[in-house]
């Protein structure tokens, strides 16, 4: 690549969080990095739209050499945002979303805003990763997570992506010396046992909160939460065409 | 099946819309009708969860003989709560969300809050449909659509749901004697080219607001839009795994 690349970055937890700090700070060492993100944390927004009502951007001066804006929409809307109105006439080479505080392996991708980003990057044609560190924490440790940024980013700016336009990487909550690597792999099947806390308000009035615990199919190897399980960062290619194609031959019944 | 179907029913333009109360007809003609369903239009949406606030569901006299409650959350939410609270001690053999006013095919899954909740079921193991209209307005004839629901949750109450547990049905806008049938297909690949509004509100301050056109990948046929074009209603089995599986054995290199 002749000229400098240009890397959108964006998140879900919002423009003050952590994580994305730690990715602009990684991103900086590749290319012309420009910030689109919420003003707002958007954990669990899968991947919203904005349709109904207008959405605002405002330039914020957070970052050092880094031109930055803030939006009050989902992270899905700061990339429509990005590419159609900031940086319309120009190339996005990649797009990276994250650091996320916290997991986005498995059946997680569907209710991520840090994936939904990514993706909608990919559905417009930009390669496209997110980042997802295994720590919920505001004071996670990133340097991990970074380090595998850097080399999925160098590898992805020198080499480029090949054949597809979107991985899922998550990073397990280790010391920077002990994540063994970086492993391609498969969605890991599971799904949420959920509770809900039952309460009342202030007021008297009941409410539910959502908890609950998440179980994995532990019976697949080489998948994400299988790696990282055994000390690895989990790479998952990943795309938006959810056709079960197996199943068609044998629904022809519902034709009737 | 001996005892009578339990069919969960929710939407994502909210529970005063016409689209569910057309459903809802439908499906109790099959069997025992519980209604959980968004207190407002919840579009565009996604696969958004609500993690960081509590819920509310309220009991609500809206559909004659229909146990029915609204809730403050998401589609996904609604499903979350009838399945963990609501009817934590029964099994939903059923779940159908919409008529959605509006297409959902193609990627636009991704978006949508009625695919959303169809797929959270799913997810839950529960076989699922999410039924959408190719109109928008609100006055929009659903009779068309009642058809082809009536059709489909007869054939998979009957004959169960063969190797895949969710559907994404769209029917097209078209008088019910002008619909020709149904059609189990693939998702078709298409983008958004978006164009933002931009306007300044009463206050003097910039806004950008989303509209934008479809453009579908016309090369491909047996997918949802083609069919839809062809005035049938399109059925496409769809799941979780977001894998790009064939991307997999090319991607050693990232492992460096």
């Amino acid at each position: 690549m002749s000229k400098k690349p240009l890397i959108l970055v964006t998140n879900d937890d919002g423009i003050v969080a952590p994580g994305i700090k730690a990715l602009i700070d990684v991103a900086k060492e590749f290319g012309e990095v420009v910030v689109v993100a919420p003003d707002s944390p958007q954990s669990g927004k899968g991947h919203a739209i904005t349709l109904n009502q207008p959405l605002r951007m405002r330039k914020v001066e957070m970052f050092e050499n880094v031109e930055s804006y803030e939006c009050d929409g989902t992270p899905a809307d700061c990339v429509k945002l990005a590419k159609n109105v900031l940086l319309k006439n120009r190339t996005i080479d990649l797009c990276v979303s994250g650091i996320n505080h916290g997991s986005n392996a498995s059946i997680n991708i569907l209710y991520s805003g840090t994936m939904s980003a990514a993706m909608e990057a990919s559905l417009e044609n930009i390669n496209s990763i997110g980042f997802s560190l295994l720590d919920f924490t505001f004071s996670a440790d990133f340097r991990g997570a970074q380090e595998v940024a850097r080399s999925l980013i160098g590898n992805i700016i020198n080499h480029g992506l090949k054949g597809t336009r979107l991985l899922n990487v998550n990073i397990p909550k280790l010391p920077v010396e002990d994540i063994k690597g970086v492993k391609v792999c498969t969605q890991a099947s599971g799904m949420w046992i959920e509770d809900f806390q039952k309460g009342e308000d202030p007021r008297g009035e009941e409410y539910y909160w959502l908890s609950g615990k998440f179980v994995v199919d532990e019976e697949h190897k080489d998948t994400d939460i299988y790696w990282l399980n055994q000390g690895y960062a989990s790479v998952v290619p990943s795309q938006h065409d959810l056709t079960h194609h197996e199943s068609i031959p044998g629904l022809g019944y519902l034709e009737n």
